[in-house]
């Protein structure tokens, strides 16, 4: 069988995929002008970080916590000031991320498959951004990495997904624009789709498996 | 009782802390003129990222592996042409990184304690780091994750040397330069100091714990 007949169900990477988490670059230059782009690249770099090195070391935190710590140690490392009114615009603005333009278009086109969201977000950051995006109701499940304690590409994350749903694995297909993310499912036998968004041009070795 | 009386082992991490990782942009510079500092910078963040993702996935791979793909794929984001006679060239620079001035000096000071190296290298990346450097003798451990099959910062990577030392994990100090490993072999009761070679001046939210 080929994935078209193989899949009940598509599973939707969030920050990245659906949302651009560099929506918050205007919000960035209002408050620190020209330094926008590097604010957000540093603190996107920081967040990921965070979420593999407390998961590894056992130590879960929910997203808005760890995006939170990014965001001030990104400041601190840029040299910005981000005294808590500043901080608390900056992380309002997580709540309220565009979703790229193809999103909508695809998600209408593939109503026929149960959609889902499984992402490293906190239900309610998830919650927030769904609403903000007019997304409501695509969505058959949207699914936090919250109830495993424990960040992608942690195989527990994606059998989550397969659990909620009552999907099999193998029926599973699944789009992130993180090459890590993508493998990370692929490694619990999803189908997988990498959304290219950043246009990279190399594969990851670790995408050689 | 205070550390200076209940420590009896110190453990060293060995890459940033002991060897300098970035004494390659001298031949990265020569293979590729003024673009030395950007490769070693973007081939040393994959290469932890490579090791915090494989950890987390469960797939280890050893470290002159993920060295080695964390090498290809910097050269081709920095659009640097890397085959295999540089990419060989390269990679024999990893076994010959020059020990920062203080080392030596430090550890001679320091031989009343057991030494040992508890590093991601594998161990014949550290057996050739440790002769290179001149420092054969000093330490009676050099343990690698190799053993535990997982990368920092795993608490079983700590444990290992806990283990190996027949040291108890509250009668070890740990030293390194990386502040996510201070952070974890912390968790796992170790004393810690954090060798700030690179000036942070911040305090990584992490480090609140």
């Amino acid at each position: 069988m080929n994935a078209k007949q193989e899949i009940k169900a598509l599973v939707f990477d969030a920050y990245g995929t659906l949302f651009d988490v560099h929506s918050v670059i205007s919000i960035c230059n209002q408050l620190f002008p020209d330094r926008g782009a590097a604010l957000s690249q540093a603190w996107r770099a920081k967040q990921l970080e965070y979420t593999w090195l407390r998961s590894l070391m056992g130590h879960y935190e929910d997203f808005w916590q760890v995006t939170e710590s990014a965001l001030i140690v990104a400041c601190q490392t840029l040299n910005l000031p981000c005294e808590p009114a500043r901080r608390a615009q900056l992380m309002d603005a997580y709540l309220h991320l565009e979703p790229y333009p193809d999103v909508r278009p695809a998600l209408t086109a593939l109503a026929d498959y149960s959609l889902a969201i499984l992402s490293n977000g906190s239900p309610r950051m998830l919650q927030a951004a769904v609403a903000s995006a007019g997304l409501e109701g695509l969505f058959s499940h949207v699914i936090s990495v919250d109830e495993a304690k424990i960040y992608k590409p942690s195989p527990r994350v994606y059998q989550l997904a397969s659990q909620k749903m009552g999907v099999a694995e193998s029926a599973i297909g699944f789009v992130s624009s993180n090459a890590w993310d993508v493998i990370g499912a692929k490694a619990v036998g999803f189908w997988t789709c990498w959304v290219n968004r950043s246009n990279t041009k190399v594969r990851s070795s670790a995408s050689e498996e």
